[in-house]
């Protein structure tokens, strides 16, 4: 996971960012950004949610407060990208309204195959 | 490399980001962003220069056009962050202009230690 989140995204991203606490402990994060390339897209790079705190809706709730941020930014599609042997993260975004395309082989790198997710907001 | 570049960047990035071609093969490339969160800041996330280009003044081409451009994004400072061993990055951007910080402790997760580079464009 460190791989995935270098310090910058913290630092730059942290207006299109957010933390769920629970008990001001953290138990979840959505870290995304609005493209520059893209002007009607909202990408997110990385979500996570506490085993613990798994099926209870904060997931979608992470999203939701993400849709209205980016609807907010002038954004209507919501983008991402996630391991086709995510099979857990595959089936969350599918349920939340999320369209999967088929895998992408090598989409981020040798051997590293994508499932691309969009969501019109 | 493949993990500090996932598509995404090239994807959401490009209008901030090129490369250097030589006889139609990639020789440099440059990678960064103008930071939402710091208005007056542009990140460079990374740069690459082909060993046999080095210490013709390619690198510093690629960040003089990155300047430019942040320039025109209304930035007038450059930061990026490299690893405290990669003495070779470290000495690259001072001598282009870049203060660097004491090594970081941490800075992008446990044993990843950073330099921080700032330089005023």
């Amino acid at each position: 996971m460190v791989d995935m989140l270098p310090k910058l995204f913290f630092v730059h991203f942290q207006k299109t960012s957010f933390v769920a606490e629970r008990d001001a402990e953290l138990v979840g994060f959505l870290v995304g950004f609005l493209s520059p390339a893209e002007q009607d897209v909202a990408y997110v790079h990385f979500v996570g949610v506490s085993p613990a705190e798994r099926g209870n809706g904060l997931g979608r709730e992470l999203y939701e407060r993400f849709f209205e941020l980016a609807r907010a930014g002038g954004r209507t599609r919501v983008s991402c990208v996630t391991s086709p042997l995510n099979t857990g993260s595959v089936a969350f975004h599918t349920a939340i309204g999320f369209e999967a395309s088929p895998p992408q082989a090598g989409y981020d790198g040798p051997g590293e195959d994508r499932v691309v997710l969009n969501r019109n907001i």
